[in-house]
């Protein structure tokens, strides 16, 4: 199997869009999300991201990151202005929609419609969600954090709501996250399903980990 | 199907592990790694992340969190201290190990020794990586970040040197994790394998995204 070395001076060698696609693979399989929004006319947004990440569960937050470019600052701007948003997971039925919301939209264009997917309104809550998402989180804005890096810029909420379907949810608060469909992204463009391989009990020094079992309940 | 919501009170009701595992489920598949360090003593560390995530391709800068509980502060320690790390993906053969990193370990204690991973040294790069990972990435730190909202810490830092089997690599740039066994995490505990239903093309709006093609080349 031959190896392949990649130096730091390879990289700053590459054309632009090769190493995009690079360094955008090596952070391995990542969340494919939709994040839903409204300015403060009502105009809807919706944009597809791959970098939801966990930050704490109590209080629970999550943030995403959102990159500098210009076209893509809607859904940044409206978080900003109305403090509310969603997170929608991607089902494996709607990859093609979720995709075709990365294309540049003016901003009076809601990519809801553009692409076929149904904004929904559940609990009084400001901002839209996905209705064709297993798995809807609203949130509300809690902390923007500008990365002096490059200038990209995060952005993290606390959990107001979740909706789901009920089958999803162990007993132990875990959710099985194929019984929702739900899909993961690699590189920019890369849709996969997932397979779960086993759940690992806690581990502890000195003791080998095993498949999770629970009072008896084989949660694998 | 039974639809189930969750509010905010209820979440804050919740029994603290059981909300810890649904909180971490909320952010979808993954990336699975782990981070390599060494102190000023040359004592290795060793530690599993599902955090990691990409923040820009130009300067090369990939992230990760960091979480405020003292017995996992050994890494963070030695990233500050020293300013290299790694980052090494997951593959399906070493998932076990892997996540017994997780145990709380003295600080004199290698989890790559405890563990049964092998370090390994290359390029004159001062951290270890993992010889057993078919994606090693070594890393300088750049920016160091401390969440207000929990307390929680992210490091980011730049891409020095990639290693990897060179079959993986697309002509494009793009990555096959599938080539590369690389698996992925859901929750606290939950280990995937991944099967790709198909890359997209670059979305415009107006225009449907199709599978990706380039230069009659298929690469779904």
């Amino acid at each position: 199997m031959t190896q392949k070395k990649i130096s730091h001076k390879d990289i700053q060698a590459m054309e632009s869009r090769y190493r995009a696609r690079l360094i955008n693979s090596l952070s391995g399989y990542k969340s494919a999300n939709l994040i839903g929004t409204r300015d403060e006319q009502g105009q809807e947004n919706l944009a597809i991201v791959s970098s939801v990440v966990h930050f704490g569960s109590n209080p629970p937050l999550l943030g995403f990151i959102v990159r500098p470019r210009k076209s893509r600052r809607h859904t940044l701007e409206n978080i900003l202005h109305t403090h509310y948003f969603t997170i929608n997971a991607i089902n494996r039925d709607f990859i093609q929609q979720a995709h075709q919301t990365s294309a540049r939209y003016a901003k009076d264009i809601s990519e809801f419609e553009s692409v076929g997917l149904t904004p929904c309104y559940q609990d009084n809550f400001a901002a839209p969600f996905v209705l064709e998402s297993n798995l809807r989180i609203g949130l509300v804005l809690k902390e923007h954090i500008i990365i002096n890096s490059n200038q990209t810029e995060m952005l993290i909420g606390e959990v107001q709501t979740i909706s789901l379907p009920e089958k999803a949810m162990m007993p132990d608060g875990h959710l099985d996250l194929s019984l929702l469909d739900i899909v993961s992204i690699s590189g920019l463009d890369s849709y996969h399903t997932a397979q779960k391989v086993h759940r690992l009990g806690h581990a502890k020094p000195d003791q080998p980990v095993l498949p999770l079992t629970v009072e008896g309940k084989n949660f694998n």
